[in-house]
């Protein structure tokens, strides 16, 4: 047990099926007039907007729309999101969405009370003080964006993928609601359950766990390690009630897809995020899928640096110590549909020189946290591997 | 797993053997004139509160000492404190001892910033919003206070012993220094130690414990499990020195404390707790004490209700089933030389009728969260049988 730590992570959680009739009432304790930060798809088709819209209109509070987060949301759309919310003088800011979108809607809050490049306060050049209150309410259950105070963004020119870390963004409320979830499609599901096992896994190893994040952090791979197949089945089979459909389970792993963003918020990630930020900052890949390329070849050589952690984690899954850890990890890979490698994703070998270089300057810390400290020569190696 | 619930306790825990030192950091960060709320003897005895002044000092602050926390802390105490640190503008207020001193020092935090009787508050006819920052230095391992949003007091005339209940006291900074406990006497941490696996056990078994108060509050009881007993003999065979003693297990314990109090703020406590109040508040008994005496007396009562809880319980503190939960906690009992009733702790025969009168008044919530809801008679008998 890591006998010396801080532990800080004021998040307010709001659970359960249904909780987003909660909207409402949560965003009007903090203004009068909120700003959706939305995408341009999903919340559209299945509805969610508009219900939003008029839970926030039911409260008397005006609303502005920005639909224009993207997946791995560049630093110049936070900006031009917080240009809107400045001049419609909007008073809190509503994530509406995915991971993408939780963390543009943190960096829209936050560039609209800090001013100029927002990836100088990302490199620390400049320190921010404050942000517009925050409301997120997923509806994948991967990031865990509503768990911490981070929001991954990529800046337009470098291709750098890196996360703005400030206690500011963190939610005033988080409304974690598992029927939205379940209108994810099959393969989204997939990507995003295996990012936020991969948001424990890695947590747990960190070299920083402390106490309280391990036990919370092992929960989360056992609920993701008992569920996360059951409703991915659910999925493929075309199901779309949520009445129809085992609530128990997208409720845990909904929860522990949150776990996963708390967890990461004091543990850090590892080499597999830190690896992965450098090809999905490049070639816009999709985080899950890059995270399900690279997290075996990295754990096959970790093993033995930690290896009772990794029984630990072998164990949660099902799986018996730590030389089956791995093959336990490609298992449930294969079940999910979701065993890949870079290029199939859209990697160039080309890419790897450049990954490589980027891994040490945007994710130093994550490649340190890991507990074996790779060298360049190791990431490259790695990169090659999982190509 | 309860599947609907809301989690906020934004508590900020600087956990470590030696982390005293930054008390005088932490504290400046909240004004430039501490009140330091101590009582009478231990933390003078131990050169602790000499030691606290000087770090506020060096750090420029002005120090005012108020020194007149009791054990079981009356209304009237917390109401004088608060003049005090009116009367001399203090900007922020450090609890410096046990749990008694650090929920005075709640109180104080939060009578200085709320007018008129602070039972109002605790009864809900008055709404506070405020109160000073506070900074808590727990030097007991049991109530875990730095862990939540309670200040238990005592009121004066009705003898009524209630928590006051507002995330206004919850500590800015608690300061979880193992070192500083090893100052206790063998008995208190035996009583402390107890109050604390109470804490845990009692969350466990609450109605409303959500998916993360139950991973804590198991974590806490096998801490306790696992620890208690060795640092007690530690204290029994006289050992003082921190460099000589298992400060492994003295962290263990340490931080189960502070989870107690983290998982009472959100799921409660029980029965045993909701009876013991209205015991220490008439006869001003030591509460671990007091719980010592009623909890095996309602577990025993209490396991048809939830056996599936009270077998996970028993496993935690090394038993085997639901059956031998409560034997397993006498055992514990008996080797903290903690085995008590509650006519040896100063109760009367007497006593009964206004203690199961008074528990339905101050504990209603309590005895409402039990897994098994007793009616007047069955606390009656409750009390007739732990006298």
């Amino acid at each position: 047990m890591l006998t010396q730590f801080n532990h800080y992570l004021p998040v307010n959680l709001i659970f359960g099926a249904g909780k987003t009739e909660e909207l409402g009432k949560e965003t009007a304790k903090y203004g009068r007039k909120a700003m959706i930060v939305t995408g341009q798809n999903s919340t559209k088709r299945t509805g969610l907007l508009d219900r939003a819209k008029a839970l926030l209109e039911k409260e008397g509070l005006e609303v502005v729309i920005f639909d224009k987060a993207e997946p791995n949301p560049l630093a110049s759309t936070a900006m031009k999101g917080a240009a809107v919310a400045k001049e419609e003088g909007c008073d809190v800011i509503v994530g509406l969405g995915g991971g993408s979108i939780m963390d543009c809607s943190k960096a829209v809050a936050f560039a609209a009370c800090n001013e100029g490049n927002i990836f100088d306060y990302i490199y620390g050049i400049k320190k921010g003080e404050k942000a517009l209150p925050l409301i997120l309410v997923p509806t994948t259950c991967g990031t865990g964006s509503e768990g911490n105070c981070f929001a991954v963004l990529t800046e337009d020119e470098t291709k750098d993928k890196k996360s703005l870390r400030d206690n500011a963004v963190i939610a005033k409320a988080s409304i974690i609601d598992p029927e939205l979830m379940t209108t994810m499609p099959a393969s989204v599901l997939a990507s995003v359950g295996f990012d936020a096992l991969c948001h424990c896994m890695e947590a747990y190893l960190s070299k920083i766990c402390d106490p309280i994040t391990e036990i919370t952090a092992l929960e989360g791979i056992r609920l993701i390690g008992n569920n996360l197949l059951t409703i991915y089945e659910e999925k493929k089979q075309g199901m779309t009630e949520p009445s129809k459909m085992n609530m128990d389970a997208w409720s845990a792993v909904s929860l522990a897809s949150t776990y996963g963003g708390m967890v990461i918020h004091q543990a850090g990630v590892t080499a597999p995020h830190g690896l992965e930020h450098p090809a999905s900052g490049m070639r816009n890949i999709t985080h899950g899928r890059g995270l399900a390329a690279l997290t075996p070849v990295i754990y096959r050589r970790t093993i033995d640096a930690a290896p009772e952690k990794f029984a630990v984690i072998s164990k949660c899954l099902g799986g018996t110590n730590e030389n089956d850890c791995v093959s336990v990890i490609e298992h449930l890979l294969d079940c999910l549909d979701l065993r890949t490698t870079l290029s199939r994703e859209g990697v160039l070998a080309e890419d790897v020189e450049w990954m490589t270089k980027n891994a040490f300057k945007v994710s130093a810390a994550s490649i340190q946290n890991h507990p074996k400290v790779f060298t360049e020569e190791e990431v490259r190696r790695i990169y090659l591997e999982a190509l």
